[in-house]
């Protein structure tokens, strides 16, 4: 691959770039994840979205515990070169919440929150062997780490 | 405003949140960019985008100076708090480089670099009055910090 068109782009202090992740085929909005130099360059050569946990400091495909991954259709990036746009098909529900997007919540003019949408899935059941080996972690350590890291990422 | 949304919302250490613009009517990511806690209450509050130039340390409001205001018509935010979208009607280009979107360029999974639409409008033209004061300011200064503040923002 030609990686000449990381000269374009811009990665901050921690050497992170900000990814909006959008569905191809309807427009909607996904997420958004922070990549870095080589989960950028893996997400373009495996065509699966790929990146770089800053709570748990390790790479992270999407999809790799629930099945959900993304199929990446088509790789842009802004007139700053600091920020990624990738339109992806997604397989099940992006948001660990079980949501399609995980912008689900709005913000009326009156400062109201409210759910735009329903739950796809329900995460205890898409992540029964995490959760359920969460579980197990926590009996085991009588601490809450691993059920915190679960809540915490979008998997 | 009920501003208790806010406690939902992760600003960073830098108390900024990125925000997503995208057209509403046909789901195209116009661009990204940085609010604090006051331009996102502004933002909902006179139904105008409003940013915090992280370069220039200060408030603008997408449109100020070539008119392409951003009339917004959704707010929402995502499973985490930290990152927020913003569904608008956009006047004229979002891009300062005359494009209606930020992300004009695509990335081939070869890696190669290649436009994936046409400026809509000359930026020239769009900000003549800014560029005629940058040049005056310049010719006064016999410096660039004006041009280089033009250029790199999204006005």
């Amino acid at each position: 691959m030609n990686e000449s068109f990381l000269e374009k782009l811009r990665f901050n202090a921690d050497g992170l770039i900000p990814a909006i992740i959008q569905e191809r085929k309807n427009g909607r909005i996904l997420m958004m994840a922070w990549m870095n130099r080589d989960s950028l360059l893996k997400t373009i050569e495996t065509k699966r979205t790929w990146f770089w946990s800053r709570s748990r400091q390790k790479y992270w495909m999407k999809g790799e515990s629930s099945g959900h991954i993304q199929r990446v259709e088509k790789v842009s990036f802004d007139c700053d070169g600091d920020t990624i746009l990738i339109e992806v098909e997604q397989v099940g529900a992006a948001c660990h919440e079980g949501y399609k997007s995980c912008f689900f919540r709005d913000i009326s003019g009156e400062g109201e929150v409210s759910a735009n949408d329903e739950p796809l899935v329900k995460p205890e059941v898409v992540y029964k062997d995490k959760v359920r080996e969460a579980r197990r972690q926590e009996k085991e350590k009588d601490g809450s780490e691993s059920s915190a890291e679960l809540g915490g990422s979008k998997v």
